[in-house]
């Protein structure tokens, strides 16, 4: 069922992409390889992800992995003729997408009530770290300040120590995916109604649904949030990271039958009848004996020795991993959500595919990110129909 | 801009939910969110999240976060009368939805394969651990086990301690939205092909992006990880959670202007022309040093003050707020992602809204959620038609 006889869900959609960083890239990411025409657009000295290689650091490995099948070209929207070719262009398009802060394209008369004047049916998508109004709205907003407002740092580390960063960038992802999510909702809707609309997502609103497991043991306990547990739970035991000959493994029983299993697994049947471990919430009352049984026995294991053993008993476990091992994962590799790239400007590197599969539907093949204005003459010629010599002059005036 | 005039963007779509837990309810919630008619369909005794209330710990907190503005009812579905039920639905719904281990559905005759034939504008949604295919297919997969196996325990936490679990529920999250994301993408493209497909999201798989800045060091590093950075960046000082006499502070410099302005806040002008301090690549060299100025100053003064200054001086920082705090957060309220509801089993708890924001269109009132088989009545009698006495005996026959 996976091979693909129909074209890509989103073909035929054009979008207009002032993302930058990552929460835009990566909405538009996933549009373009669901068969979206992407059009990339970048100020003259290319978007901040774009700045950085020129600052001499070499080429951007982020902005390699979220432009895939993007096209590219450089606008001027300080001068007026910039905005007047982003007008030309939001006409014929289906989804403008920006992630600046709010009011930036209000203030350059580009705002999505003008745009959307211009086109009705067009998707104006904003993406922002706390959204387009309310109180905090002018709030600066990166992947770790949105955590430690939104009560990430609160709940992660360990309760000797400060508040601790989740290491992913995922106020940026989540709030990438969300947009994605806003926008091809409201091309559904425009299926129907015939027009577009706004839509709007703040990072700080879709990091709060993660952290329900904790919100819901605030709730039990009358409202008290418990101290940072670490890789612990706190209601079910064993659930930790447990140290290995050779790394570390993630080890949890949610149910009895698991707790038996890993006695079986561990040879350890001797404390199948003690009364310290013989439910959940023993087991948890009993942490500290749980955890030493466990690591007792894994430290005497390689790691995949462990993860093997306790597979094969059906215990929910996983190797703690690193990056180079996930990047090579044979897996994700196999079922080409990860695929090996000979990139223009980076060399061979591992880039990702879109998490979003549709079976039968086609899929473009994996086009490298492009360089800085790479297709200005494909988009301002071909597309909006300038001349040569139009966008020669455009260039040399500064506006592409 | 913010008022709804037209009808919510997924009115008149039916989904068929099967998911439990987390990834799959998230993503049918954003569903009903945004107006689709989602049927929560449960085994007798519940799903997962509903069995845990039942052995006497009290409401589940989590199911009443995930299943507003939904309808439930039970359905057995090892009952050959309770997959004909199923296949009734199927062939007058949009959507089916499910979370469950890959090959479930299948063995019990009503897999993707089989539904799609009874009605071929059904879009099929399976969310999973680690997808439809491939030879860790048939992992067991949470959220804790998932974080180790795709690298997120390797950036999280200090190079001290064991690799550290981000305390959020990234990956369930992350799957539930990516999932929301590729049914809708799915329903866009059968309003012009007219036919709906199978869709898939492997949790795993969306939590890949996340890594993205770990991943750029660790290209610019020739291949090789650096040890984890706590709080810290490694390239960027300060950037890092700081002590106050009350709480703690997230703060970063990104910009050296960020920096001049730090110094001016902290009154520490006399640091303006330290060698050491002035690139960013030079803070980053002497990490504690500028980490030391910081925390000198902050450990005066109280996370409010400490905050409110570096917001005054545009500094990106951010009060580390726990979990009261942001449950509580008056932007939030005031945006109508948070509310204060009475929820007929939970008494008065706050509830999200979607993250997902369409300006212009109505949103459904927050309808909270529903009992076990509380629309038992009304989707097999008022919608498919079984008469009183049917209904009871499927009940009966536990069969519903």
């Amino acid at each position: 069922m996976t091979e693909g006889t129909s074209p890509a869900p989103l073909t035929g959609v054009v979008v207009i992409d002032l993302g930058q960083i990552y929460q835009g890239p990566y909405a538009t990411f996933l549009m373009a390889r669901a068969g979206a025409d992407v059009i990339k657009v970048e100020p003259l000295t290319g978007e901040p992800l774009r700045r950085r290689e020129s600052e001499g650091v070499g080429p951007s490995f982020p902005l390699a992995f979220l432009n895939s099948n993007k096209r590219a070209v450089t606008l001027n929207l300080k001068e007026e003729r910039g905005r007047e070719l982003l007008r030309t262009m939001v006409e014929r398009a289906d989804v403008l997408l920006e992630n600046f802060a709010p009011g930036v394209m209000d203030r350059l008369g580009v705002g999505a009530r003008e745009l959307m004047e211009l086109n009705p049916r067009l998707v104006y998508a904003s993406g922002t770290g706390f959204g387009l109004s309310g109180p905090d709205r002018d709030r600066l907003a990166m992947d770790v300040t949105i955590q430690a407002s939104a009560g990430v740092m609160s709940i992660t580390g360990t309760p000797e120590a400060p508040p601790m960063r989740a290491g992913p960038a995922m106020a940026d992802f989540l709030g990438g995916v969300h947009l994605y999510g806003a926008v091809v909702t409201a091309l559904f809707d425009r299926s129907r109604s015939g027009r577009g609309c706004l839509v709007e997502v703040a990072m700080q609103e879709t990091v709060y649904p993660t952290l329900l497991s904790d919100l819901g043991l605030q709730y039990r306990a009358g409202g008290e949030q418990a101290p940072r547990r670490g890789n612990r739970h706190g209601a079910v035991a064993p659930y930790n990271v447990y140290a290995t000959r050779d790394g570390h493994i993630a080890l949890i029983c949610t149910a009895d039958s698991h707790w038996q299993s890993l006695l079986e697994a561990m040879g350890r049947q001797d404390l199948a009848d003690d009364p310290r471990f013989s439910t959940t919430s023993l087991r948890a009352e009993n942490e500290a004996a749980t955890d030493e049984a466990v690591s007792e026995w894994a430290a005497r294991l390689t790691r995949e020795e462990a993860y093997e053993i306790t597979r094969a008993h059906r215990i929910p476990s996983a190797p703690v991993r690193d990056l180079s091992e996930v990047t090579n994962d044979a897996h994700m590799h196999q079922r080409g959500m990860l695929q090996w790239v000979d990139h223009p400007t980076l060399g061979e590197v591992v880039l990702p595919n879109s998490p979003l599969r549709f079976h039968q539907l086609e899929q473009p093949d994996l086009n490298p990110s492009p360089v800085l204005g790479e297709h200005n003459k494909e988009i301002y010629g071909d597309w909006l129909g300038l001349s040569l010599q139009e966008i020669s002059d455009l260039h040399d005036d500064g506006v592409i």
